[in-house]
């Protein structure tokens, strides 16, 4: 993916030169997509990110298809080369949904999980076949359920007991039978984040196997006549870098099933392990072997299965922000540059906590390049902050640019394709920027502008 | 505020029952128009809260009309009462920004402070006469500035050099001179969380005086022939609940006053202090009577201008939270109750972080009462969370709620008008609750509940 005009100048440049270019496209190109032109341009999936902003203007995200295409691949393969045809990859859609990945998704032929009406009738409208998509969330309304069964939803991930008897009953009206998973706890501390840890006992999520209640919700299913218990659900956390958390859930899921097939003969056919894997937002974080992670777990899944003495079920697993994190950049135009001596330097620029509230929120940190020349040297640490009339409107504190960084430059704030767009506010009442797609050295409109008129739609 | 039927009721029952239904509605009713009938119905604005949910679904924000305007006319009495007309309130809009509350702000008689294009689009719809208009941003940028020009906007808060170029050059191309205050950070710790603390040196906003950029910013602005500088602005934080925070800004502002007159000869006209005033969320918080802070501040402000020998300039002041926050309430509906022995109780709702950010963001304290029997034993201690797929999505830990809590119970959010609505998202794809004022006894759409159409309106 890296063009070679990149290295090639790199390397045939005069030595000294090349040397610290070489060290400067290792640093920043962080991702498989994102590389460095001769001249010194960052360039997203080989175009010039600069040309981008003065064409669609800033801030605004660029998404990279091929790279969400090729990621949707390498999950596939991977587990199709483990499992054959007893698996199946769903893109965990809250990551990023708009019409057109929904579109790209069914050409690769994942499935979708899909968590409200919202990502329903989007998946919908962009003519996703919804037998091929799962329903997740701790509270699916009345109104959710009828929504999700007159659309055809294939499969339903119980979450709680209340959920259960509510599709039951919407089922029982309709004379149908409803497809479900029960989402468990396995108790899995998967040494992540407390927001995005989701997999311990103590959850807003799913049916704990500690305390009884997952076998409980087992039996309560089977004896309900509309719902047809495919299998079972969990999901440890988000960016888990660590292999043996998916192996230790691995082995709680499984011996949960044999003993729900010992005391009930209720043989499960599908074992999700939900998603979670991590995406590299920074050049000191690791790249994430996924094909083979995926490929121990496949291993010890199926070791262990022989084990207990139990057929392996259908395999399923949910990425969402390892689909589509790398495939997202974010570009910024800066409006001032503030030195405070004694204190620091504030660059802002045009977007800010209502494009990108993950480090408002988690702390999260990112990678944030000048533009216009990766290879001028970056002499001064900056706060980058954002637009919004709020002090912790603060995109990335300590980001080195270059000391003569000002107004209308852009910055490429990188790896934002997961959980940006999909959490914009118009805060401020400023408008969500448009999400530009790149595909095969062209661009396209996925999701345009919001102007002031959509601003003031709603109101009366 | 509080209906009679209220409190007569508590009075005249029987005596036992009587004194502690006394102290649900002491403890409950943490604003003037929040009140609790005879039979334990919560009441808004003296409205049965739950007739409401019912008429027009939730989640649902509430406004009451009738408190807006009071705080509206609570900050102008008081403030004219010590200034005379030499003084002015601009509601900083950013809290809660919609048509209907611009429409209220004319009526009222009051400015507006507004922080985007957005924002003053918004007002100029609801044909707020953008004179009274005060544009505020730490980056405005270039089509801002134009856009706030076109609409007739009638001072900009200027808080960096480069954009006081920008104002410069744009009102220049327009013949025009446009009026401006500087924005300056007096260097005071408002001892509030950091992600609201505005007025420190270390600051994204404003010049700083102790470096004596904001004295260099004055020469400056003098100096461009197309800028008349009317004066000076800093706020100092939010939810600041201590008077000696806004008289330490003032004697520094005052002192910077006074040496620009001696320095360049400047008299400014206005002083702008900004807002900040603290919110009552919760019982154990403190009613900050602000009629009484503003009459110490202005008392002081007085003395302070004689002690340096230099005429008081017009007082202006920009309440936010303060005039909305307590004018508004948030219902939900009861999803599912998880009880996980061992460890907690989870009550699911039908909203969260989506129209909720600031417990996420904030930590933010919350009371969330039952809205339909306020006189039920609460007997169990439960972690009301949000819809979302996100384990961070909590509205709030440790809230009792009576143990019968179940699918279909009204849950109250107390004194959610500020950053609820304004901060809110379509995160998992769910459509923005509607906004319903309420006045009089009755109640009308000031904004309209999004629809799954509006949510896939800018997918190509």
């Amino acid at each position: 993916m890296i063009p070679t005009e990149t290295f090639s100048d790199c390397v045939t440049a005069d030595a000294p030169l090349c040397e610290e270019k070489m060290r400067v496209c290792q640093n920043d190109c962080i991702a498989e997509n994102v590389s460095v032109r001769g001249d010194g341009t960052l360039l997203f999936a080989g175009q010039d990110v600069t040309e981008l902003a003065a064409r669609y203007g800033t801030p605004l995200y660029l998404m990279d298809e091929h790279q969400i295409r090729w990621r949707c691949r390498q999950y596939r393969t991977t587990l199709e080369d483990a499992f054959g045809t007893r698996c199946r990859v769903l893109y965990a859609s809250k990551a990023a949904s708009f019409k057109r990945l929904y579109e790209i998704m069914a050409e690769e032929g994942l499935g979708v999980d899909v968590v409200s009406a919202g990502e329903i009738e989007t998946a919908k409208r962009a003519g996703f076949p919804l037998g091929q998509a799962l329903f997740h969330s701790n509270n699916k309304t009345d109104f959710d359920i009828s929504f999700a069964m007159d659309a055809g939803v294939g499969c339903f991930v119980a979450d709680n007991l209340e959920e259960l008897y509510a599709v039951e009953r919407e089922a029982a009206s309709r004379g149908a039978v409803q497809d479900v998973l029960l989402r468990l706890t396995p108790g899995i501390d998967p040494h992540t984040y407390a927001a995005v840890s989701t997999g311990k006992v103590d959850s807003k999520f799913g049916f704990a196997i500690e305390t009884g209640q997952a076998q409980e919700a087992v039996r309560e299913t089977l004896s309900l006549p509309h719902l047809r218990l495919r299998g079972f659900h969990c999901h440890v956390g988000s960016q888990v870098f660590s292999a043996d958390v998916y192996i230790e859930a691995a082995d709680v899921m499984l011996g949960f099933i044999a003993g729900v097939q010992a005391k009930y003969g209720f043989i499960a056919e599908v074992l999700d392990l939900g998603g979670g894997f991590g995406v590299r937002y920074t050049a000191d974080q690791p790249v994430l072997d996924i094909p083979a992670r995926i490929a121990e777990l496949a291993a010890h899944l199926k070791k262990e299965a022989r084990t207990l003495g139990i057929s392996l079920p259908e395999i399923w697993l949910e990425p969402g922000r390892s689909i589509v994190a790398d495939a997202g950049m974010t570009l910024y135009t800066v409006g001032t540059v503030k030195r405070i001596p004694g204190y620091k330097t504030y660059v802002s620029v045009d977007g800010g906590m209502t494009d990108n509230i993950r480090t408002a929120l988690y702390g999260a940190k990112y990678t944030i390049l000048p533009a216009g020349d990766l290879f001028a040297p970056r002499d001064e640490i900056c706060s980058v902050v954002g637009r919004c009339c709020e002090s912790g409107d603060i995109l990335q504190e300590n980001v080195p640019l270059p000391s003569s960084t000002g107004r209308g430059d852009v910055l490429a704030c990188l790896t934002t394709g997961a959980y940006h767009y999909s959490m914009a506010s118009n805060y401020n009442r400023i408008p969500r920027p448009p999400v530009v797609m790149l595909r095969n050295g062209d661009s396209y409109i996925a999701v345009r502008r919001e102007t002031v008129d959509d601003l003031v739609r709603l109101d009366n």
